[in-house]
């Protein structure tokens, strides 16, 4: 079964990883927040709290939200917006092609199912 | 401020990311589960189950027990669970290397400090 790998961006302003870049991208495809929490199987609440966070985290907004207020107004990316995610795509195709005789590795020495596997395997421990 | 990286690997049997590597370098130091578990600040029991989640993840053991159980034993890694490691650090590495000017750039976009931001604080220790 096909191994993959994620990356996500450190910064003590704020962690960029998988889940933001996919909203952020959401956004993009949907002009709405609302379409984008929609789309992604997210609540409302958390994906506004997403975008607060991110543009909280940098020096310019990253998502821009027209008049018309939270739910009536349309929003998308900013031209940094644009280039937060085109970086990340690149950084994530760079990292993959640098892991791919590891993950061809690791295919070979993961069972191909565990089928109980919940996301016991999917999250860090925290701390 | 600086920015860095993090890879995981993501596969149907289970994801392998910098907290279960923390885990298994903090028991290839210590020599015990619950001495690793100790070092990284999570409860034994959290440990534990990952030590579980990640031996039935692959093929053969990652992480060996020694007779004397679950708390009075030692445990090692096996030289699976080695090359795993290995293998880890070295796409992180490389990953990091590609993402340099991606880095640097997100140094100058975000800002310095947020003050309130606790997101980034849910990542796992880097070992």
């Amino acid at each position: 079964m096909p191994a993959d790998l994620r990356v996500r961006f450190l910064h003590p302003s704020g962690a960029i990883g998988p889940g933001k870049i996919a909203l952020l991208e959401a956004i993009d495809r949907t002009g709405s927040i609302s379409a984008a929490a929609r789309s992604l199987d997210m609540t409302f609440r958390r994906a506004w709290f997403l975008v607060e966070t991110m543009n909280t985290a940098f020096r310019e907004p990253v998502i821009r939200t027209s008049v018309g207020g939270r739910e009536g107004g349309g929003a998308g990316l900013t031209p940094l917006g644009q280039e937060v995610v085109a970086r990340y795509r690149q950084t994530q195709e760079e990292a993959r092609k640098a892991a791919e005789p590891h993950l061809r590795w690791l295919e070979g020495v993961l069972k191909d199912n565990t089928g109980g596997e919940t996301d016991a395997g999917t999250e860090p421990p925290a701390g």
